[in-house]
């Protein structure tokens, strides 16, 4: 899986601090901007998103491209609603077989009869997919018998606000590995952009210091280091 | 595919007429909606969809379940943001392969050789899935080589304003065949509860007299029987 | 005020419970509805809100009118975006001062120079409004004068988890006292009539045992019936 | 009123353009983004607006400042629901009477009694407010007796799409003039910004050649010139 930060919206820290010293202040919306440097700002972020005062983290958007995440993850992914995706259409584009097609997951790949099944099944069912459409059915229809793992390409944007909500159920250690893996290489991109946005970030164990799951997996994050080293 | 009519919001037209009443009148709120008889209320509710002012179409809810449709339908279906989805798990739920659990989409079903190819790739598969839990991984990784085309169940939640927006695109000859069934069967749900609610409805060639699409299909409806008949 | 339930979802509580069950069960969609006793429903409901799994909540939907709300108010409420509102327009429909016109809040009420002023100024506004018609001006302009406690009516939809949203935010003690008081009335109005999906609500002083405001007002929530007791 | 481009995702027209062409290529996405130049972006952004596939616009975000919009207006403005709002409060800032602090309508201030009694009256307003908390009322409760005139300051965000949205709504000749002053404003800014996703924007007259209002002005726009010189 590859992610890259495409795009953002200028000076994203200076415009979310911006938006919040609005709501409380009598100066003019176009004037608030100039007022702020790196220390204030930083400062200024760091009180909103310990007293929960989200909202402003709304006016500041980043744009992702990612490749190689399997159709599994973006089926899950698509169900966050306040975000934009475009998706790599398989009823537009023929698959091929070239580069890694279906994801492999590391449950699968550490046990050798389970990775030669896979494989094997994978490349069998790419066989499939490529007779049918041979015979007339059109590749909208063929994709049917592709394995779910089959990867997928998107571009997702997000605000911080959204990105913040993002961070805290799928860096979870219980969420999907892949997905976490995606939100992990996502948190260092934005972190890099913009680190004072996101200097508290995570799922509740980190942020809150207290677990919001059902069952806890009983390892807390200590530290956002912790989150930013990736998903293992 | 099954499509059941789970629920609505209680008197879903009346509802609907009296918030637009609501906006141009100086009674109270509580009052406009005794006032509406069946026959106001059929007349009041096709003014607004002929005018568009489509907004209080959203205080009436529809509430369905979806069993024996595909991932791949449900992947698309999930990309409609204002809507709410609840959806069988394959994290949490091993899946057997009683019953339909692949979809073999028409275009298969009609050659064959394509038809047998399908089958048995699909029963391929399953075996595969359930060996791979045998030797110890997770369903939810074992799951990456299920086709894509299997099934699943889901509970939607619309309210009316976005089933138009849903009938206007999924309903259009070009949609994909599968959610454009689901689509059919939900319209024939809600007209039968509700029928002054979608009275005009369906994709802008019946509704506007105008094709929206990049390239037309060439085959205008003409009445919302047609798209009642269901998908063919 | 006067807050009225006018219309929700059918079996709302049981409509919430099969889709939670959906997510985690190999049954049919359409079977789990039948399966649920009252019983079985409240208590799956309370684990549900219990661990915060509140995607289901957005199924059952309600609908309400509400009369006697200023715009100083609404203009608060109409910032909550998963909701529907359809609300009287000051364009269209020519304010009259009969019946309470201008909302007089409670601190403004029990000081009686002030009560005076406020009414005096009030009349005044209505009279400069009146005018300015009466010399051509459209109504949508001469509104601009009246004052901002000026009434509203509205009607408003929302689902089950937004509601509980809202809850957690409104009827917080540090909230604005009007949408406060409204806020009280729809908690009152849903508990009768779906207990089951509102018997854990409001502040997280009282679902959570901990404040989250920036700072606290010192007084949490002990249960519900406070809650429920109204806004004093 | 001032209206003031604060921010915007870098290159925005080349990310809306990659996100599109990504559906369908087989490309990836990380390398859609660099093969874009000035002409193919242009000729391939207005395609788009042209049949209509809206969504990768959603991926270009806009961030503006805007001060001195009534609160009449603002209230209008915050119905939009897919956008990002931050605005003074009347709670925590105390109103001043410096400046222009009520907006005086065209219509009043054409007729010198009109504009004569409008400005008493509100000057009036503003000493009842500031008794008011002279005699101890709370600053968010003085202000009901303000006009519903009073200016206010917002931080707007929007992305692409939800501004060509609210471009069609907001620029019609029947839009409330002061909200379809500041899209006017707003437009200016974007096309300065970025004027390969607005070529085409506006009113259904002017983009579909079709009026969709109820009752039309009788004055279709021509281009987009007219739209681009401020609404008169």
């Amino acid at each position: 899986m590859t992610v890259t930060l495409l795009a953002h919206t200028d000076n994203p820290s200076k415009v979310v601090a911006s938006a919040a010293r609005l709501c409380y202040s009598a100066s003019r919306a176009d004037e608030l901007f100039d007022g702020l440097d790196e220390a204030r700002t930083a400062e200024f972020l760091k009180k909103l998103r310990d007293v929960g005062h989200m909202s402003p983290f709304e006016h500041a958007s980043f744009t992702f491209a990612v490749d190689g995440l399997s159709r599994v993850a973006s089926h899950q992914l698509v169900r966050h609603r306040i975000a934009s995706f475009s998706q790599q259409s398989q009823r537009y584009v023929t698959m091929s077989s070239s580069r890694e097609s279906v994801i492999v997951p590391p449950t699968v790949e550490r046990t050798p009869e389970a990775a030669e099944l896979f494989a094997a099944q994978g490349a069998a069912a790419y066989m499939a997919y490529e007779r049918l459409i041979e015979l007339g059915v059109p590749k909208e229809d063929a994709r049917f018998i592709l394995p779910h793992g089959w990867t997928t390409s998107l571009m997702i944007t997000m605000n911080a606000r959204e990105l913040h909500h993002f961070f805290s159920l799928r860096l979870c250690r219980r969420a999907q590995w892949e997905i976490r893996r995606m939100a992990s290489e996502m948190l260092r991109l934005v972190y890099d952009a913009a680190a004072e946005l996101f200097v508290i970030a995570g799922p509740s164990c980190l942020t809150d210091g207290k677990c919001r799951e059902a069952s806890s997996c009983g390892s807390p994050f200590k530290n956002i280091e912790e989150l930013l080293a990736g998903a293992t």
